[in-house]
């Protein structure tokens, strides 16, 4: 994480000649110093990405305008300075994700104030609570999905949450639901070589004698699984492993790989691009 | 590798009491002195699996008569030497797992002898021969699969290998083929995580934007992309990675995995067990 | 973890012919069913190490009595429960250790009971005492080594903790204090490829542009950094992470490499055999 | 790789302010269309680092006088075509590197034509010569070090390699011979944590029972062993693994991650920054 007097500057448009030149430019005409800059054009679609650190004092209105003026006009420019990105947790029962993010919250080790989380059980409150975090009990059960999420909207509309963060969160979400929050909801979810379609994925990888465990941190579009790709990461395990020792592998590969794809999220260095993401490290 | 004087007692068997204390009681009283042993009961099977490596001097069939005596009657009893493992191997058109098992082959790092090649084009045939290995060109074309595997079987038949393995041979094998060599063949093919179904996966993973890209050797026993895992691994890819470097990250992961899982299972390290496996490291 | 009827056997003793033999025949004896066996011999050394999980009543002196009958003198034999063990943690002002362990032992996922945390710092007081664990401050400034681990000592010896772990512990260890707890203090600290001496290893790392980061969790016998290697791990870095940067990724595969070599140890997995380890997992 | 009518320009000076706005203007002002650029500032040195893939015809001469009139003073300006660098490969007697490039060279899946091979042993003639390569013997007994590489030298001369690949050549180089080649000769050696003074690293290794070996890709400056990292990995062994397998795995991660560091440099990945790497992938 920079510290407090680097801002960030997000553009992405469609690709032509001499949009590195004319953004930077503009820069240049502000006083700015460019920190560190990095561009990337999808080749497939000709779409233009570029993010860039600067340091100096500026005018935000003025350089947006600017750069408004300069660009294509379908270009889409966000100037973000680099702070603490506000998020809500949603969580279920399992702790390990969640406590995970309590723990680096709290030690300023995310790039995040965890303003509260959201549960449809009871069992994470004293962990939440012990953080001192609000925790929202919002059971589902004798609702309508729709009811249940309008529960859920309601108590993130009195927080605002810039992203929302699924920790285990073990509800399909309607797509009513995740078309509010486009790009701004995250999920972890385990992840196999091959994959195994359908209940109890774990031990169905125990019954095949999978020799490795992974996790996958995504952006939810649509569906709860889905979504462009943040993170992923692996963990061997073995025949002498049973489906609960793969389940707690699982576990720890997950918190691992959610704490590390939020961390780029919230560093403003992930692009979204389709069904993908621009991973700008 | 070990030596030459080193024996190998497979067995495995319905689990009962007493089996280890039996088996070893055996070899006592053969004046053998085990070097390493490993055992494994599924419990969900209720199966015993246990590999010995011994040294001394015996009679093989007194010893297995004796252990047949001591042991359950469906008890499955093996005795091998530590010895290169005569294999054929078939490959279509790329080059990069057969090319690193020549080299391995050649310099005695595979614990097997290659005693020929068989592809169903002629690309990989001056690779071959260069390490002065006969190669055997059976195209397909015109032929129903049953002829196919049927000139393919006749080359097979003259060789008579131990192992058959599958070096990125893109033809799917029938049944009928794949039941004459019963956990004797092995094949390579790349994983992805999620596990994308269909036409060029390379191209699905490219456009979903995976981190991680994989690869699986495994028993042959149905379908070619299923059957007992032997081993697997993974390396990191970015956005930044066409489709081609995919496809190159995938084939190194591919020829390292394919490697591995050859020396466990050539050095008997390796037990199926139904459509796992078990392996004594 | 298995469950509590489990009883876990612990040999080692100079091998010689027929061990298995006579140790699975006393077991037999009493009517015990092996579920799991283990053995190796360390070949330089000539040693031999097994051990054995087993399920059914018994009588635990007889059955070390007729183990010690059938056994070589200089043998050592330990009968153990599947049982969590006592410890107290040594800490000093970095959380993401601690933190990690105290997650997992509030949630059952360490096996093991914290009894209590001792460190040299008050900082981390407040997150040992969110989960109810006692905290102790024992600062060292302006006493001598010796003195300050009497008061250590001293503690300790209120709890009797079956290990200590050292979580991120910054004070260098007396050889009085580490003969006290021979083989039962585990540490962890992080590991470069190259090694770097001295001062800020990861400044160096960072100048040097190392593209790994690793953690190794140790037994510790004499120096600090030393000991029979427990578990390692690593995480890439890249020339775009700062200092600061690698030190994260330094910490989130420490705390995951501890956690994962504690749970070995107290599974009673790990043997020590001389200054390396033997983990059966 | 890209294909053929791709450039690349390389730029490297100290930090001011306009230098990306200053060289994207000159590509904008030749009509070039920008690919894919990278930039990287180095804030410890203030010095500026940056790579362009560009596409378009152009005159090199005019666009690197207007470079260089835009550009500080002491600005590296380089305008590389991505085409194949030429190599000739320096080995002793281990074949798994060298057997390695060979393959990847013959089936251009190197971005490199292996001019010739060079060796103070015979062993590895056969194996270079079933590629069509050129096999240089040059013994260094009864020679003195200075002598050697004369011989080494005038070898070289005659084909002119851009870069020296260093595949398990077992012989120190004097200074004077390495800063004939700066940044132009790539070693790979095996690498541990903890690392290992002094001969025979892999006994050592063994003996402390380590859990990872590693491999270290680097630039040679004035040690064997020293200078600028551009790739590492790692590959896990346990206790039941001998010294032998250590080397095997090792070996086995060696040549992969040689591999992928010659084609980051090969490809004009790979900024040299005093004593560590940039890489642009």
């Amino acid at each position: 994480m920079e510290n407090g007097n680097t801002h960030i500057l997000l553009i992405d448009c469609p690709d032509e000649k001499g949009l590195v030149y004319r953004i930077t430019g503009v820069l240049y005409r502000h006083h700015l110093n460019i920190i560190r800059n990095n561009e990337f054009v999808n080749r497939d679609t000709s779409h233009f990405f570029m993010r860039t650190e600067f340091a100096g004092n500026f005018n935000p209105g003025a350089l947006c305008d600017d750069l408004g003026r300069d660009l294509p006009v379908l270009s889409r420019i966000r100037l973000v300075d680099m702070r603490k990105k506000n998020i809500v947790v949603l969580a279920t029962k399992e702790h390990h994700c969640l406590g995970d993010l309590l723990l680096r919250n709290e030690f300023n080790r995310l790039a995040s104030n965890i303003l509260a989380v959201i549960s449809n059980h009871e069992v994470l409150r004293s962990l939440t609570e012990r953080f001192s975090i609000p925790f929202h009990y919002l059971p589902h059960e004798g609702m309508t999905r729709e009811e249940h999420e309008a529960g859920i909207i309601s108590v993130l509309d009195a927080y605002g949450p810039e992203y929302l963060v699924l920790a285990k969160y073990m509800r399909v979400l309607t797509p009513a639901f995740v078309t509010r929050y486009p790009n701004r909801i995250i999920n972890i979810h385990h992840s196999f070589l091959p994959a195994f379609i359908g209940a109890n994925p774990y031990r169905q990888a125990y019954e095949r004698g999978v020799k490795i465990i992974g996790a996958t941190a995504h952006f939810v579009n649509s569906s709860l699984d889905e979504g462009p790709i943040i993170h992923q990461g692996i963990v061997p395990v073995a025949h002498t492993h049973s489906v609960e020792d793969m389940m707690q592998a699982g576990r720890d590969v997950e918190k691992t790989v959610l704490a590390r794809a939020l961390n780029l999220v919230f560093e403003e260095k992930v692009f979204v691009d389709g069904n993908k993401t621009i991973i700008f490290d």
